[in-house]
């Protein structure tokens, strides 16, 4: 597998971005997909109780799926439609009403998605024009300009295209993503697209998919908020004209991979893009009874202010990691069965400080801007690893003037 | 009932701080109190699996109180003698020694507490010579020096007295407690210290102790990081020669009342006090099915940085509590029985945004110091309320910058 370093287009798919007006600084704010009429999908969502009315309608035309097929996605930034009730649905179908016009489809073949300030009803006359203005653009080639336009408090576009080769095709997977904060996404996250032009069977795209998010969108956290809007979703077009792709074949465990680290680059780069970010930190954590409980214990270490200050600040702080550690609600935790690293510097040793530590070697970790704290927990095989960022002044300023 | 605005002595307890050198400021860090010989005691701890070596011989010290009877506490500031393994607990039995050796009692009946930086062995020359200076200075008066003295990030001490009247007696209760950050006490909270001269049974004593620990320390967050240190004691010297108060009688009730307001005045004054708070903030959660499930909504917007950082910006950005309470994972939420109030305005109502909220109404509330949100679920019967803070720049600065 080679990664190209630019986006590749997918066969079978047209996209544009436009500036239509939602968003106050003028920056591009609605996209559009159109898909060839082979296409199948599989999309995970957030498990926000309070999901969006875009996430609503989009889980409702999916459901559909199986009697007419998916079509297009229509995608807008800086409204996330979020909080907006009966309204906020009747608007959301309106829109996809309004795209459905264009392209000579039903609403129900397109999936609407939503990201930006919560509890504002959609500018309806401005996505009118809108989609008016973006459906003359679509083309194979604007994958990069559709990342921005899904962009909030994203600094970066992200994006990242493969190439593999099944049953004898060369097969393109690219995919784009946006988030930034809010970010502590529950079997979905914020808006990932991801594309190929493989032929995949539905069911087994679906499980690709799952498997796939799971330890990448799934494995990442900003702030421990998880959106209302988040979703992402994946389109296989079938135009490679490939053998299609079912469970347990050679070809699945090639495309499975790849998928895979197309989601775990998207989530990293969600990471490094995170709002405030001076770190990108990975947080290990090994020898545990079940994956539930390492996860427990990552996401307590991820969590907490007091790890993501000391991170900001280059602090060898451990102290606040193994408090992290300790809080983190594990039954019978032996202390004496810890050992605690900064990269490959060991700070615990057996539950304390371990004899060869010093401040210095810790500092000389938390210089870096890359930093991975491992936990070993002694009492069992199981292990979980998160990607997150530090709290930093920048984290503060851009959240409390967001809506200003 | 009568809050008496100073810091009442407790008969049968002297005390003392001074500045033994622990803190490089120079602020005082030692602090001792002398019990006598008639005094019961009941504690609470931290749940935090790494515990300190001073919360470890506590409790076994308190173990073993059927047998002897408190006679001190010594209390350190500066150090928390947390994750500091067999080497922390030697040196804690050890300065539990030189103050019995002091005071002709045995090192049994020392409790002792630290509270500071995690994971540096205490100075042991420091605490030898501290001691011998501040046992020197003990007197019935020092309660505010000594609320001073356990200070760490604390801006201000936090002391309370009351007078109640039980058996005819005038009956004191007087207590401080220290606390800014890494607050989120889990049966406990970081040191709390509360005394009364009243004869109460002891078992009594423990169950009046937890029940107001209950809505009191343990309602209250920062952060929602667990300190390693936590502990809250209540001690009665039975010096005011009352009838002895045991469970279910009338001066039960009264005596419960009296150390419910001081534990709740205690539990807030540190909460204005949080790390860098411009805000105190209540969250009220009703109509749900357990205590537990109300518990976990209000925590889940107490913890979030997103809700924190709108408070902070006096932000009326209501709709990331409206995520905050859906990702609170409870089952089978509905979402049109949810109300969101910020004080007595409705925001949102029956799940979507309320027909008379203006943005003007939430700016009006947000603009003040104090605030709270309720939140209505409507699927049942119990409630839960939590005092927690803002996330501002200086809560940042405060901890980036915490040990340079």
């Amino acid at each position: 597998m080679k990664n190209s370093g630019k986006i590749l287009p997918v066969a079978g798919i047209k996209l544009a971005s436009v500036s239509a007006g939602i968003k106050k600084s003028g920056d591009d704010d609605l996209v559009v997909f159109e898909f060839d009429e082979t296409s199948v999908c599989a999309a995970t969502f957030t498990q926000n109780a309070f999901c969006a009315a875009p996430v609503t309608l989009a889980k409702k035309h999916l459901a559909q799926q199986s009697s007419t097929s998916l079509r297009a996605l229509l995608i807008n930034s800086g409204n996330a439609n979020a909080g907006t009730g009966d309204t906020g649905l009747k608007n959301t179908l309106q829109t996809c009403q309004w795209l459905a016009d264009e392209l000579q489809c039903s609403a129900e073949q397109v999936l609407p998605f939503s990201t930006g300030v919560i509890g504002e009803q959609l500018p309806m006359a401005v996505f009118q024009q809108g989609i008016k203005k973006v459906v003359k653009k679509l083309s194979e080639d604007d994958w990069l300009p559709a990342a921005k336009g899904i962009m909030t408090t994203d600094t970066v576009a992200k994006a990242v295209s493969k190439t593999i080769a099944l049953d004898g095709k060369q097969i393109t997977l690219s995919g784009i993503a946006k988030g930034s904060g809010m970010i502590c996404p529950n079997m979905a996250t914020m808006l990932a697209f991801i594309a190929t032009d493989a032929d995949i069977d539905a069911s087994f795209l679906q499980q690709c998919l799952s498997e796939a998010v799971a330890g990448s969108f799934n494995s990442i956290t900003v702030d421990g908020d998880t959106s209302t809007n988040d979703a992402c979703l994946l389109v296989a077009t079938a135009c490679a004209s490939n053998k299609q792709v079912n469970a347990g074949s050679d070809d699945a465990k090639v495309f499975m991979q790849a998928l895979d680290e197309i989601c775990k680059q998207l989530a990293k780069a969600i990471i490094y893009d995170a709002e405030g970010a001076t770190k990108f930190v990975t947080v290990d954590v090994r020898q545990t009874k079940t994956v539930a409980e390492a996860r427990d214990v990552a996401y307590t270490i991820a969590h907490s202010p007091l790890v993501k200050t000391a991170l900001f600040a280059s602090d060898p702080n451990w102290g606040r990691i193994l408090a992290a550690v300790g809080r983190a609600g594990l039954e019978n935790l032996e202390i004496s069965g810890v050992n605690i690293f900064l990269d490959d510097t060991c700070i615990v040793r057996s539950g304390g400080v371990d004899d060869d530590y010093t401040e210095d070697k810790g500092q000389a970790v938390m210089d870096q801007k890359e930093i991975t704290i491992r936990v070993e927990l002694g009492r069992g095989k199981e292990s979980a690893l998160l990607w997150t960022s530090d709290l930093s002044h920048e984290y503060v300023r851009i959240n409390s003037e967001y809506r200003s």
